[in-house]
C-alpha cells in the first residue's frame, strides 16, 4: 500500500544487516511522516560518505580522506603507538573491536578477507605482500595475529605466519578459550579443547 | 575510534525508531566497508523523499506528489472503493495495519494525532472542520472510528462522533477485547473488561 518510490526505499533500508522488510518499513514511515529534515540529513551525508571516508593506505582502517584522496587512520597517525608491534585482522570491524577493548598498545593490517576454499578465496587474494613489505619497512619486532578462532581464520592464521617466517619475525595468535563470564557447562567441545590446550601456568607467589 | 565524519552519520542513524548507538555502527560501518553504491542509492532516495511523497490531499494517507505538488492516495484513487464509508484513524500507520487486514473496503480520514492534554493537544488542533466536510462532501452514510483503544484514543473517539452528532451520520468504533491467539489468563482487567462488555450474540443457527 506504501507509494512505489517509497517502496524502492524500503528494498535499500533492508540490505542493511539485520534489517528485514518489516524493519525497514518502520524506519521509512518515521522518515516521511515524523523525521523532520533528518531524510535531508542523512542522504547528503550517504551521498558525501565515499567521498569523505576510505581505507587507511596503510593499514586499510576506515579513515577520512585528505583533498587528494589520501588516507591515514587515526591509529596510524598516533605517534604515541608502538610501530614494532602489528596485530593482523581479518576485517575493520574487529580491528575496532580491539580497539575497544584498550588492550593493544601497537598499530594494525587489516587483511580485508580471509582464505575460504568454499568462497572461492584462495592466498593470491590476500594482501601478504603488502603486510610482508610493511612488517620490513616499519622494522616490526613482533606479529599478533588476531583473525577469528574459525575454520578459516585459522587458516588464515597460519598461511600468514609461515609468510612471515621468512623474516625471522616472532609471530603470535590471540588466544581462544572460555570467554569471560561464560560458562564451562555450556562450552562447546572445541572451545574447551583449546581453553585446555591454551592453558597457562599459574604463578602463586610466595 | 570511527573518523569524526562516520561519528556523524552514525548519530543520525540513531535517530531512527528502535535504533540505539550500536545498531548504528553496525549500518555506518557497513555502508562504508560493504555496502558497495547503497550508500549513494540511498543518500539519493532520501534527499528526493520530501519533493515526491507527501500526505494526500483528501485522507492524509502518504502519497507521490504529482508535478504541482499534489498528492492523491492509491486508496482514495481506488474507484472500487466504498465512498459512503469512512474510516477515522490516528496515524497513516494506522491507516497502513487496517489496509493489510483487507477488512477495509471503504476510505479514509487521517486526524494525525490524538487528544491529548498532557501533551497539549486540545480539540482546536484536530482537523475536525476538514473531517466534517469531508463526510458531508462525499455522503459517507457510516464512519467507523479506528483511533487506538487508549485513555487518548477513546477520548478522541468520543470528541469526533460528538462532532458528527450534528450531521446524522452513524458513527462505530472498533472492537476492543482478547486478541486472537491471546491468553484470557494473560490479559489485563481493562481488555477483559471490554471483552465482556463488548460480548455479541451467538447465532447458533439451527
Amino acid at each position: 500500500m506504501l507509494p512505489d518510490r517509497l517502496r524502492a526505499l524500503v528494498h535499500l533500508f533492508a540490505r542493511l544487516p539485520g534489517v528485514g522488510e518489516r524493519t525497514a518499513q518502520r524506519y521509512v514511515l518515521f522518515l516521511a511522516l515524523e523525521a523532520g529534515t533528518l531524510p535531508d540529513d542523512l542522504g547528503a551525508e550517504l551521498g558525501r560518505l565515499r567521498q569523505y571516508v576510505g581505507a587507511c593506505g596503510r593499514c586499510g582502517n576506515l579513515a577520512e580522506m585528505d583533498a587528494s584522496g589520501a588516507a591515514l587512520c587515526a591509529v596510524c597517525a598516533d605517534s604515541r603507538r608502538d610501530p614494532s608491534l602489528l596485530c593482523v585482522v581479518a576485517r575493520v570491524q574487529d580491528l575496532l573491536a580491539i580497539e575497544r577493548s584498550g588492550a593493544m598498545r601497537g598499530r594494525y593490517f587489516v587483511l580485508g578477507k580471509l582464505l575460504s576454499p568454499l568462497d572461492g578465496v584462495s592466498p593470491e587474494d590476500l594482501p601478504l605482500d603488502r603486510l610482508l613489505a610493511r612488517v620490513k619497512e616499519d622494522g616490526v619486532a613482533e606479529v599478533i595475529i588476531a583473525t577469528p578462532p574459525s575454520v578459516d581464520g585459522e587458516a588464515t592464521a597460519l598461511l600468514v605466519a609461515r609468510e612471515l617466517l621468512p623474516l625471522g619475525v616472532p609471530v603470535s595468535r590471540i588466544a581462544s578459550g572460555v570467554p569471560h563470564g561464560g560458562d564451562l557447562e555450556f562450552s562447546d567441545q572445541i572451545t574447551l579443547g583449546r581453553a585446555i590446550s591454551g592453558r597457562r601456568a599459574v604463578d602463586a607467589g610466595r
